[in-house]
């Protein structure tokens, strides 16, 4: 029986996807070989990773003067792969909004002068700070942050406001969720394991001018330039097996409507989730109401006896993974594009009940 | 129908382990999820990477001073990741033998004195050069050679001497084909899209006691430090479906009989094709006879019009992918541990057939 699986990542995916996925896997529509098989320079990988970048250009409306690169390595790899590449004036400004968004900021430190420009590591990540556009540095290469933090379960609704500076920010736990305006941005990368695909791809979505101006001794493998342009990501191997289920979950959201539609169900689930919350004197969410994520929910009930009790409750019934990061303990619930609203209200029900027995 | 891909990589995989991946792929053994949706801590997916790396230490006999780590980026990220962890004295020492270990060379002039000790280029990779002790340099911090040259098909049979100095070798497209005394290394690396699973994984078996050395530069996720040790491969989320074969592919290994049993069915495959080659006045292969890889077999036809049509021809017989390389021309034959021997012997016949109708 399948499970209502709220893991921060790898999470997830639509059925649909899993099923098409498997049906394929001896032999991809009469190839004879599975997608896992196949040369990458082959006539029957190469239209599956132009149909994914298609996708992304065309579900996430990118425009033409930004390049779309499936890379590997992960969001952590990116943490040094951004400055590598973009930190020509040898500064960067970055904002710590979380676990992620600190790792960020240290390894960039390697790489040059980083000013820290806010962080709310001493309220334990319960906002995003405020900043203004005279916070940043005029010859900063770059602006970082981390626009959703999957752990402590904030998200930023407004983009800072860093005038001419580009912005850098990581979506790896809010992208394709809601509608995002690319242009906004010098660079998004995301690792693929809650929106887009099983574990081992990243994207990354960078403005073409940025590209090229890596330092000398940025591995070749992390230069965007390497797999720019008419590279198009197959400068060595890719991760073939998940473009090809991020492909297939593209074509899957764009079958549901698209981004937009998404957006609306995100927002509906998370509005369930934090009024039950909100109204509940048993159970809380410590996130300033204007901050909270719509991807990842924690909460807690009133002691840590209770929070354990009902992780393992949770499981009886079929919700699985509800146990918080060990930097946040409690619980989390992410509801990331593939979880349904079912396992939402089925959750609640859960807490319901849990809470009339324990309060 | 299911074809014999003799492609480079990625290629075949056992239908055993691609039978068991699509059995399990809505809901592996009860969990109510797919591999690839499991959290990579969860008690799921955990038991799957610990069997993974278990695999790996028992069919390699790894010693216990060696770390088993399982990285992303393939092969050509280690060019730069072994310079920014293993050259600690500045100065280290390369052979090139083919396309990649040339690669593998500039990546490492980046970092530091790199010396080039030999190399087949002049002669198109035709033969390994032969190397005294002397050659290296005393206080090269490593020697670099790529043991088997995917390209032009060439093999190491013979380990360079290098004295107390560590060699350090690309295995991506021999790794498991034989027996390989790991306590000969410092550092084995193999991209895993020839014998170990679907691309999205490389396997990296390095002395423990050259880990944590790296250069301040070094992004955290290229350092060996970051995944060795209690991290077993699991600082950030690891490519989890591509372990997961991986550990299914290397559980049907062990029970065909391992390593040595793999290596005697291989020798066999190989002598079969040379044999046909070397008997034939139609088809050659360039590769002085000690050097010839059992894995990557070039050949062709008397000119480019005949390899064209063969490869044509043998596409209509379920034979595919057997064009060479854009650096090599002609054909390639990639026979690798999941090449049946009966793919060979199908090989041999259509060759022999096409000989016939053409000479």
């Amino acid at each position: 029986m399948r499970v209502y699986n709220f893991s921060a990542g790898p999470t997830m995916l639509p059925l649909e996807v899993l099923k098409e996925a498997g049906t394929n896997i001896e032999d991809y529509n009469g190839s004879g070989m599975s997608v896992m098989e196949m040369s990458h320079r082959s006539k029957w990988y190469e239209p599956i990773h132009d149909e994914c970048l298609a996708l992304v250009r065309e579900l996430m409306e990118v425009p033409e003067d930004y390049e779309i690169l499936l890379v590997q390595g992960g969001a952590s790899q990116q943490f040094a792969a951004i400055p590598l590449n973009l930190m020509t004036t040898g500064k960067a400004d970055y904002i710590v909004t979380g676990n992620f968004a600190k790792k960020a900021y240290e390894e960039a430190l390697k790489y040059g002068d980083i000013k820290l420009v806010a962080s709310s590591e001493d309220a334990k990540y319960t906002f995003i700070p405020k900043t203004k556009r005279e916070d940043f540095r005029k010859d900063a290469s770059y602006v970082h942050i981390t626009e959703n933090n999957t752990i402590f379960g904030l998200k930023y609704h407004t983009l800072p406001d860093t005038g001419d500076i580009p912005l850098v920010a990581d979506l790896s736990s809010c992208i394709l969720s809601e509608y995002t305006d690319v242009s906004k941005y010098g660079l998004i990368y995301a690792g693929a394991q809650k929106n887009l695909a099983p574990a081992g791809v990243t994207l990354v979505i960078v403005k073409k001018d940025l590209i090229g101006k890596q330092m000398p001794i940025c591995p070749t493998m992390l230069a965007y330039e390497t797999q720019a342009g008419k590279n198009k990501s197959l400068y060595n191997t890719p991760p073939c097996w998940c473009i090809y289920v991020m492909m297939l979950n593209l074509r899957y959201l764009k079958k549901m409507g698209g981004v937009k539609v998404m957006e609306k169900i995100n927002k509906e689930k998370a509005a369930m989730l934090y009024d039950f919350i909100d109204n509940s004197t048993f159970f809380t969410n410590p996130v300033a109401v204007e901050d909270r994520s719509i991807m990842n929910v924690p909460f807690r009930t009133p002691n840590e006896e209770l929070d354990a009790l009902f992780i393992a409750e949770a499981q009886k019934e079929g919700l699985v993974t509800l146990k918080g990061h060990r930097l946040a303990g409690g619980m989390r619930a992410s509801i990331y594009n593939a979880m349904p609203v079912e396992g939402v209200k089925k959750l609640i029900e859960v807490m319901a009940k849990f809470e009339k027995e324990h309060k």
